[in-house]
Order: C-alpha cells, then structure tokens, then sequence
C-alpha cells in the first residue's frame, strides 16, 4: 500500500490516494471546527483518539451485518478505506433532545424524545447544511429512493448496536451524525467516522458531556473528555 | 346562526364563536403580511377574492373525496366551517421549484421537480416555522403517525384535483400551503384557505406570477392578479 497524493483536505481529515484505485487513506488531525467552520481550534490528541474509535465502532459495525468502509489502521492517525462516491446527505439520529433539535423546535436540551428520530442534512456548506427530507432528496437528484431505503434501515441499525455498546460502558449515545457512500459496484457502505466528533455522548450517570460540544460551548476539559471515551472503549 | 364574539384574529383573518358550539365564522381581511409578518400592507378586494375562491375549491374537494370544513358562505367576506383543532402544521406540497425551496436547496426557480414534494412546517411563529418531519412531528407530539399518514394521502390529492383544475383555467400550480384540523370526533379534515395567499399560480402560457409573490417581491399589479385568477375560475 503506497500513500499517493492528497486528494482534499477537510476540517478534521485528510484523504489521499493510494497505489490501489479501489482504496483511500484517511488521515485524521487535532483540527476542531464548529457552527460549520465560523469557530476555529485544536484539540491535541484528538486525531488518534477519533482514528482509533472509528475503527474500533466501525469493527463493532461490521459484526452486526453493518458493511462499512473500513480496512485497515496503518498508524495512530491513519487508515485505509474503501473509496467512496460520498452520498451528499449528513445522516443524523437523535435519541434525546439537544443542540439543533433543541433550538430549532423549542425543546429543553436533555428531553427524552417520544420517539427516535432520523433527519438528513444536505452536504452543502455554501446553504449551511439545510435539513431535508425524503421527497425533496429525490426531487433534487441527492440520492435515490432506493438508497435512502437503505439509508434508513441501516443507520437504525447503526443506532440500535450503538447505543447499546454505549450504554455498556455507561455513556448514553444521545444522537450522531453519520455519512454513506456508493462503491464503485453500486454498494451503500457506512463511510467517514464514528467519534466524539460526531456523536453526542453523555456520562450516563452525572450527565456530563464527553464529547465535541465541550469544544463549541467553551466547557474545558475538552482533550479529558475525549480521553476519557477512549478509556472507557478500553482503547 | 348568531355570530358571537371574536375568538382569534389572524394576519389574513378573523375567527368567531357562533351560537352552535361546533361551527365557526371566518371574515377574510385585505391585510397582507409577508416573511412572517416582517412585510405588512394591503390588498384591496383580497378578502373577498380569497372568500369565495376559497369556498369554491372546497367545494370541489368535497366532491373529490376531500373532507373539509366548508359550511356556508355567508356574505361576500364571511363564511361559516366546522370548528376543528388545527393541526399546528403547515402542509406543502411542490410541483416546480420556488421561494423558500429555491433558496434553501439552491434550485433554480421554475424547474421543475424530478418528483412532486410534501414537506411540513411546525407552525410556531416564534421559531419562525421551522421545517419538521415526520419522525420529528411524532417526537415532539405535534401529531401521531395515524393523522399524519391521512394528512400525506389527502394533501397528494388536493394536489392532484387542484392541480387538474387549473391546468383547465391555463394557470400552473407550482406549489400550495394547506391547513387540516381535528374535529371534535376525531375526523381529520382540511381547514383554513386555498388562495392566492397560499398557493403559487403561475399563467400556463406566459409564467406571469398570479398570486401573493406579487406583494412579497413588490412586482406591482397585486390587486389585478388577485382578479383575474378569480375571473378565470368563473367568480
Ligand atoms: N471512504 C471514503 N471515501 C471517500 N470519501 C470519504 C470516505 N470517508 C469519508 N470521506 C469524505 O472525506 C472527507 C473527510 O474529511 P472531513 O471529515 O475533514 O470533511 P469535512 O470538513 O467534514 O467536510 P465535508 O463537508 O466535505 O464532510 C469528507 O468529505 C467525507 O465525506
Ligand atoms: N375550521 C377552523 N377551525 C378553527 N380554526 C381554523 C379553522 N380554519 C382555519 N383556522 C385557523 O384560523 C386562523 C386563521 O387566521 P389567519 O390565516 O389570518 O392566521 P395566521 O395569521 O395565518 O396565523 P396562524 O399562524 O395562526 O395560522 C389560523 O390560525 C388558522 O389555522
Ligand atoms: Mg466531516
Ligand atoms: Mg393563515
């Protein structure tokens, strides 16, 4: 496996080339960017930690009949996975009210939701990320019905396993964001991370955050936090 | 029917009580208000047009299978429905791209849908009517699954019948807001106005704007627009 050259470099990774068409490298900074980049910073350590719980979750995936596209870490901060044409939609599940459901709906933060609840972003920094759903995905061209079938089905799966490997190390998974790809063969595949980036996830005990909202509320202990996951993942 | 006191009063309408406890008196103001109240005026006549344009289309829905709260009309202004609890929803269904969804999405205005859309939107003028779906509505108990699933059905068919009857009057429909309410036995029937106001209505032919757009983008000939979309339906 040979790193060839960079092919774009986003707010927490890098993605490069490889000698095999068929496969990517990611590599994963301590940059940290919130509010679609307006705040800007550094988490040290942040990196490994994200690299090696995406890794370790997307293993967890996988066990469960979850296809994802990991594999293999070749260092604390790299590793190689299937390309991906990226379906241009942020996946999101949120179990408990917080953060932008919580603002947008004028529901306390912490609220246990009568439901489970699955919304999709639009991959578009340039219109802020705006929420859409299933009609609108297709009469756009985002994505097709088929593959927001699977879409669905997959990421409640993604939840169910998740949320209850979480709550064996008692942190409640309260929502996350995932993203899919298309492989060349037309597969959907569960592709970017899985980590206190893009999860939400609370002491289940004291309540207390231990993931990237540290970081956009200005709470300290942000590299604590995400220490503290990784412990806990016994990582 | 004794019209009593005042129960509500709108930005494009008054509510009242009547002496039988399961029937409502709207009265149609000429107010226009735009943007969430933000732009406020005038449109001479519009109370009217929107009455019995209103009363008419219900009608037809009616004999379509639509269930609505149409009554009597009254006077010119002044019509009689069925007292329902409305559903705090706005229900939008698009056949061409337009407004928020050209913003929002980045679509060019006019093109058309790969597929006609549904959306909602939380009616709650503090948040500023936020888009919702369906997983989101049930968390947050705006409606259940039940009255939702009857709401998508019959909002698809007010399109198609609406749709149909103005493509025979040259006028494109190229998107509408409806309101369904509650009745005291559980019947969900649709409510409110179908009007300039609340539908886009484009000249088949020429793509002349025939509705509130003329108001809300300062385009001028709002009062004749109004006028001739009631002329063409045989007011
Ligand atoms: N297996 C994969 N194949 C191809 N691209 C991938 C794969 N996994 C993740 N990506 C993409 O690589 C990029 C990872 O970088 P990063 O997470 O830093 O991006 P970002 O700043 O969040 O930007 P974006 O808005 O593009 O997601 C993302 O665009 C992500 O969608
Ligand atoms: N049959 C009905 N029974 C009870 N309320 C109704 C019925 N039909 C419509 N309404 C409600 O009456 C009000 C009509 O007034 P108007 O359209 O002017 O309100 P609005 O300014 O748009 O405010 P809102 O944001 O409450 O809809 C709306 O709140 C509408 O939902
Ligand atoms: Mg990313
Ligand atoms: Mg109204």
């Amino acid at each position: 496996m040979k790193k060839m050259e960079q092919l774009y470099e986003g707010k927490a990774k890098k993605v490069f080339k490889t000698d095999d068409e068929n496969l990517y490298i990611v590599d994963y900074k301590d940059d940290a960017t919130a509010f679609n980049g307006l705040k800007k910073g550094q988490i040290a350590g942040k990196g490994v930690v994200n690299n090696k719980m995406s890794n370790f979750l997307m293993q967890i995936m996988e066990k469960n009949g979850i296809p994802t596209h990991f594999v293999e870490e070749i260092s604390d901060r790299e590793t190689v996975v299937k390309r991906v044409e990226i379906v241009p939609l942020e996946v999101i599940i949120r179990n408990i009210a917080a953060g932008s459901f919580s603002k947008r709906f004028g529901v306390e933060e912490g609220k246990k939701l009568n439901c489970t609840t699955l919304e999709y972003c639009l991959k578009n920094d340039d219109l802020g990320d705006p929420m859409i759903n299933d009609y609108q995905i297709i009469a756009i061209g985002a994505a097709t019905k088929e593959d927001l079938d699977t879409i669905a089905d997959l990421t409640f799966k993604v939840n169910d396993v998740l949320k209850a490997y979480f709550e064996s190390i008692n942190i409640e998974l309260v929502d996350f964001k995932i993203e899919f790809g298309k492989t060349p063969d037309g597969q959907i595949i569960l592709a970017d991370e899985i980590s206190p980036d893009t999860c939400r996830l609370w002491d289940a005990t004291t309540h207390e955050k231990l993931d990237k909202d540290r970081f956009r509320r200005d709470m300290g202990n942000v590299e604590e936090a995400y220490a503290e996951v990784f412990k806990r993942l016994g990582l």
